[in-house]
């Protein structure tokens, strides 16, 4: 006998976020961090992510006017570029990932560094008020912060850290909270990943739930 | 001053791999099983992910075989797709996403399902031996089930079924592993996703870590 499940896209959604709402406690975000930590928490399957979810002061407002003035969002991951819900974005921003691209591999060799460090110092001429999305490499993190100790390096409008895993997660996202250079959203730990940072992008981009 | 941390890919790996093995009970994974759970736990930076991974018997051998001998990967969403790291597949293999084929938001009105559930009408002709890897969506998975009662579906040879989420994904999943039409490997109850998803793939396609 065929499986009977729900099958209307909003329906599950209502029914997803009624739960996490229920069931999470989302008391310390303010109005405009809820529906972010709600996605995020969504997107892990997770209602115990929600203690390790930190805002900065203001970067749900600082990301929100960012994409909102048309700033590109700049991702580590093609996970995370691909993850990004086009029709949510408010105008029609650019969502980059120079992962990819055919000098990295080089950079990264000249650098020293991985392949997602690398292709971060090709993200220069776009760097000025976008927003960041880091959800798969802890190097990449690292390497943004070193970036911006050059104070000749532009400043993005705010940074999504969330690189997940057992070597530098941890660390990375604990350097970016203690001294953020601009507003920053962080999942303390080892947890995080490119799904929890779309969600965050997706957040952020459309209040439309 | 600039931040110090590892830059070298390789030892990342071996560290967290190490890291996994020494933490995580992975005493009841066969020699098979036991580098895809790694992966799996790698992906989500949890080790706690470890007892709620289940394989059912043959299923690592059976997706490695269908690998080796050219099968494609069937994937219900992008960022599963983007994920699959390509030199590590063995045979080229395709990897296949159709949840943006133009037919399927037509498709998903008449059939009155997600889009995730109705792009996998567009599976049909590439079902038979492929490995099929659904890592967001429950609606997904629950429509493969119904397809595959179907005596004339052509059967894959292997299925992944880790959606994500509150709504649908614990209940397709045990649909998946109570009567499991193929040889499968499930994460029970809500967690799952892409990452995870993926990171079954990249080590099922090769023992290199």
């Amino acid at each position: 006998m065929p499986h009977a499940y729900e099958t209307d896209g909003a329906a599950i959604y209502r029914q997803s976020f009624a739960t996490i709402r229920a069931e999470a406690d989302l008391a310390r975000f303010s109005v405009e961090e809820e529906p972010v930590a709600v996605r995020m928490i969504h997107a892990a399957g997770m209602v115990e992510l929600a203690p390790h979810i930190r805002f900065s002061p203001g970067f749900a407002e600082a990301a929100r006017a960012a994409l909102a003035a048309g700033a590109p969002i700049l991702c580590d991951a093609r996970m995370v570029s691909e993850g990004v819900t086009r029709s949510r974005l408010p105008a029609d921003n650019t969502v980059l990932c120079t992962l990819h691209e055919p000098s990295v591999p080089q950079l990264a060799q000249d650098m020293a560094n991985t392949r997602s460090a690398a292709a971060l110092e090709l993200w220069r001429p776009h760097l000025a008020g976008a927003v960041v999305a880091i959800g798969n490499a802890p190097t990449a993190l690292f390497h943004l912060l070193n970036m911006l100790e050059d104070p000749d390096c532009p400043r993005p409008a705010a940074i999504i850290g969330c690189p997940v895993g057992f070597v530098g997660a941890a660390e990375s996202k604990a350097a970016l909270w203690e001294a953020p250079p601009v507003p920053c959203c962080i999942v303390e730990g080892r947890l995080g990943g490119s799904a929890i940072t779309v969600a965050t992008i997706n957040a952020l981009a459309s209040r439309a739930e």
